[in-house]
């Protein structure tokens, strides 16, 4: 069985995330799936990004089984093997401590929709999953927070193929899509609007949130039956 | 008929944006008019910048209507449009999301006058349109963004050939100028004046707006009959 | 008479403000005096950093009169002419407009001295003249404002010897040196300490300014008679 | 005797501070301990980094003296070697002035644990040593610098070899490691985690610290008996 297509996805995506500014040193990873194989390959754990190779990625299943890597996949495997085996559209995965997107999840606080730059990703706030109950943590911990992520999804009835991004309390963000390269800009995406957000509670301490018409009207233009952003 | 030259100017001019840092991916677009032929040169809608070739900007009328290009222009070219239809004197137009002139449209705040680094480009607050009413955005939104902007800068009484830029609020600036290099330097004078602002307002909640005298002594210094900045 | 070795002094220490990320386009000028000729060497107004070279430099005495040079100098030019005249100890003179500093200007506040990197270099808070008089800023203002810088520190006693930088109010900051490179330096210490001292009063509103032993500690192990720092 | 290794990590070591945007100027320096040897490389003082190379290291030892060396070690000189001196499992010792870190020394707090970012270092908030008393300022400053930690570490019960940095109040960081390679790792750590927690404040002024499940839970999968973070 090659695994080298997903291995290479997984290794120039993982490759983006120092590019782009969202971490430091090896605090991030990136995995990418082929979903008739059942696997995904993800960074290997600890090893810097200028030591990377896309022979490194390490192929497991769905149930966190290294399948093929003499390398010790990322921590957060399990995380990414339940998210991919519940949620059967996404096929890349990313996990990052970037900077403000890490500071609205340490803060416990959805990042609220002040402005078009969020609508034109979301139509919500983005959610903050609260942090996990002392038996979840002492428990299969990377395993539940998989668990934590879709919990706080069906509660607040939001379905991941629209909102692709979640911030973890006191942790930090994972987002995910379509393909890995998708994941990545996700990530971009979140940190920015992350920024701007503090920024927009800085400078006006009562801004409000968007108004209904231009989230959907933002929203729609990028995503909706009529879009017409992109080519 | 020949749009090379504007073609070449609106793609000098939007890769200038990323070497300022103000876009993220695709989040900005710049165009270059030919006031004679009727037309300006626009980005494609959602091209990547490492992608741009002078050959791909999208010729458009100043009703909206595509001249000439195989791709999709950028999805605000109506705004454009409209600018260029009733402002005659304005040969380029940059919409971007940067972080912190995109953070006081969010809070739908005009940025107050605090230092000459903004009396030096304008000598009133820098306005934040209001957002715009429900009608206006279900309808024709890109169009209606246009006279938004117009409307608050008549109502306001101001003049677009001196100031050269706006916050459309919730959403993000845009800014203009004779050439389209003139509004892409405008771009960034804003950034820079809106992290500033932003700043001097932590620093001292109660700091005072500039006093008029030195207003009008800066203005003038770079823009009055007896300048005498520059060459 | 040949002012070569000021005209290349001085390129080479605007080339740093870029560098240094203190400038945004043309907003700052760095000058370097001979004072055994009585002149010193200018940026031109306006001319973007990378069309300088050391011949494009302006010679100006220090009345502020233009002795050699094609391009005319910099609009803050009798700024600089007059605390060369009065301050016989210096031999390069910044102007910038950088970020934070610009801040504490447009507050009208001093920065205090919270720690040892501001008292490794002045023992007391950096002061913030007051903005001028609507009679000084109409009048010869660039002149004015060389003797604003100068009455604040007369007012206060401090000596320009000790104290190498200011904040001119809603302005912008100035600093200088015994030599072009040690304004500069000034000008980059200026905007660390002016970033740091924003960011400690963030953290805790009520910070004390250093305590007198630190202060006198510091600034002696690095200019007192027995000093122990460099080479 | 030769001492090449430790002048070749220390240079090493010290080049990667500029590179991780931890200095300005000289404002930072690393060493490099050889215990076998009981001495450690350290930076000459005021040298900037691009003129530095493992030559210029100046080989001291535990007390101070100078062993080798044509240079002036590093002002902080004292500081370095009381710490090795007294905690003997440290290979390594980094001081700068970065800014975030910097800022909360100058706050006189420590800094709180508010995430797993910061739990993935140490399991408590990154402790403030108070400002030193007069008598140790004026007497052997440096010196007393390093009980003043050693002091700070015995007072709360912490362990150098679990947290392997500390806010010196008013000043700035200093952080260890086994080697100069961890401890320049911990400085950029510290800086981040600095950041984000000044962040959180920001966004949540009540944002609570990270519970103890997780903070356990995150420093023993890459710290504790049963690891499983990295190869």
């Amino acid at each position: 069985m090659s695994y080298t297509h997903i291995q290479q996805a997984a290794y120039e995506a993982n490759m983006q995330l120092p590019k782009l500014g969202l971490v430091l040193f090896t605090f991030g990873n990136v995995s990418a799936a082929d979903r008739g194989l059942g696997v995904f390959a993800i960074k290997p754990s600890g090893v810097p990004y200028d030591e990377l190779s896309p022979d490194k990625m390490v192929i497991v299943d769905f149930d966190g089984n290294t399948v093929q890597g003499s390398l010790r996949p990322s921590s957060d495997t399990k995380t990414h093997a339940v998210l991919y085996k519940y949620w059967e559209g996404i096929g890349g995965i990313v996990h990052s401590h970037s900077t403000y997107a890490t500071a609205w999840a340490q803060s416990q606080r959805d990042i609220p929709i002040f402005g078009t730059t969020h609508a034109d990703h979301n139509t919500v706030d983005i959610p903050c999953a609260p942090p996990m109950s002392d038996e979840m943590i002492k428990g299969n911990y990377e395993y539940e927070t998989g668990f934590q992520i879709m919990n706080c999804f069906n509660e607040r009835k939001l379905d991941y193929r629209e909102v692709e991004m979640v911030l973890v309390g006191n942790h930090a963000p994972f987002t995910w899509g379509k393909t890995p390269e998708k994941a990545v800009y996700n990530s971009a995406v979140l940190e920015s609007v992350a920024q701007m957000a503090y920024l927009t509670e800085q400078i006006n301490g009562n801004a409000p949130r968007l108004k209904d018409a231009l989230i959907k009207k933002h929203y729609e233009r990028k995503h909706g039956p009529d879009s017409y952003y992109g080519q």
